[in-house]
């Protein structure tokens, strides 16, 4: 068996996230079938993690194990006549057995884009969060640049059944830059980190708002973390200004 | 009556075109709709020009004639926010009475992008149309120059039914400039014209890809206005890459 990796683009937008269902478009889903047609090979490729749905990626990484000894070049031409526009593989390539776009991920970068004119241009509508209010984007900065380092991030993981809560399951990551940035009209959040917990960038992003709204204060973030009680953090940002940017392995 | 004019901008990927129609979201009916929830009247605003399904605008005119006394500032305020993402009111002001977005305009430009590289970003498939095979781009952009004066655009203007080929209507049109440029990976078609006929942007784009391709010599678009034929001009260009830029009173 080979073990192939991939280098994957989309917009998330029109999917119901990353994770494969019966009912509903999602990029692992129309990932494998697309892989069957062109290798005749039923294969369900493993992301280096979830996005949910409406979150972009730029460089989403995938892995899978085929007998197919197609040239990986074709099977980016193959899978990029296959799919829809909205994705699109711009890499292929063989990987060692043991390497998993999952397990053997060493760090993982998002970005987040808010946009701050009066005015949202519709192109831009499914790609940035658009928030025209003031804000102070020193304190946001500050604020940001205080998750850096090891700390337990339950605060800001979502609650929810199906990646619960489970005793078993540490909250630990390290964050090695968070900051925010001006570019022109957006306001741009980058973050990488050793690992993300479910809906972590998004509930950062929207304590960061209460920051730069005054509601919180800079300071607060520590409080924040240590309290391990997602109520005491902000709201989840919407998910169309969510880019996964790339992974390091 | 206050004769009101906005200026629009519109992802035209979610509508059927500008036209009201009536069991297709449409530019003209969406706005019509919010129109009428802010001020309590029924009014159907008139374009510059109709834009077909999957067109985009960045500056699309609009008039339209109304009692209400709200302020043009409220109203643009009000309008977005009704109006979904992918429709914008950029302005709004009083015009005179006499002025009608369409009848008065001097002048549109319009803008279609192709993309050249191998992959296209996801996130400009619906914004551009990617033709990544090779092309003659200096020929391309002799070719445009050849249609700037005035000229009879029977061969690149649609044959349909609804806006037949009426011996009453003139095909001649006064071309002011046009041209291709490049952009990094896009290559860009500018073209500022007295008018257009229905799909004449598109059509000679078709037209200067044939030009790219070898297919035709920059020279035979002269033989190819003067035959009056649509026939003899190219495949008319994917929606999704043109844009109504401006329109000029």
């Amino acid at each position: 068996m080979r073990n192939l990796r991939l280098l994957l683009a989309y917009d998330g937008s029109e999917f119901s996230g990353w994770q494969i269902q019966p009912d509903a478009p999602t990029i692992q889903g129309t990932l494998a079938s697309a892989i069957g047609r062109v290798t005749g090979e039923k294969v369900l490729p493993q992301g280096s993690g979830r996005t949910d749905a409406g979150v972009h990626a730029l460089g989403q990484v995938a892995t899978f194990a085929i007998e197919s000894p197609i040239p990986p070049a074709n099977l980016v031409k193959a899978l990029n006549d296959i799919l829809p526009p909205s994705i699109r593989v711009l890499e292929a390539s063989e990987a060692a057995s043991d390497f998993h776009a999952r397990k053997s991920a060493r760090a993982k970068t998002y970005r987040y884009r808010m946009y701050r004119a009066a005015i949202c241009p519709p192109l831009l509508a499914r790609y940035v969060w658009h928030y025209p209010y003031p804000l102070d984007e020193d304190a946001m900065q500050q604020a940001a640049c205080l998750v850096t380092g090891e700390h337990d991030f339950t605060s800001f993981a979502a609650v929810d059944a199906e990646r619960g809560h489970e005793d078993e399951i540490s909250y630990v990551r390290r964050i090695f830059v968070s900051g925010w940035e001006r570019s022109e009209e957006e306001l741009i959040y980058t973050v990488q980190g050793s690992g993300f917990l479910h809906h972590m960038v998004r509930n950062l992003v929207g304590t960061f708002l209460l920051v730069g709204k005054n509601t919180l204060k800079p300071e607060n973030i520590s409080g924040i973390l240590t309290a391990r009680n997602r109520a005491v953090a902000g709201a989840t940002a919407p998910a169309g200004g969510l880019y996964l940017v790339s992974v390091d392995y």
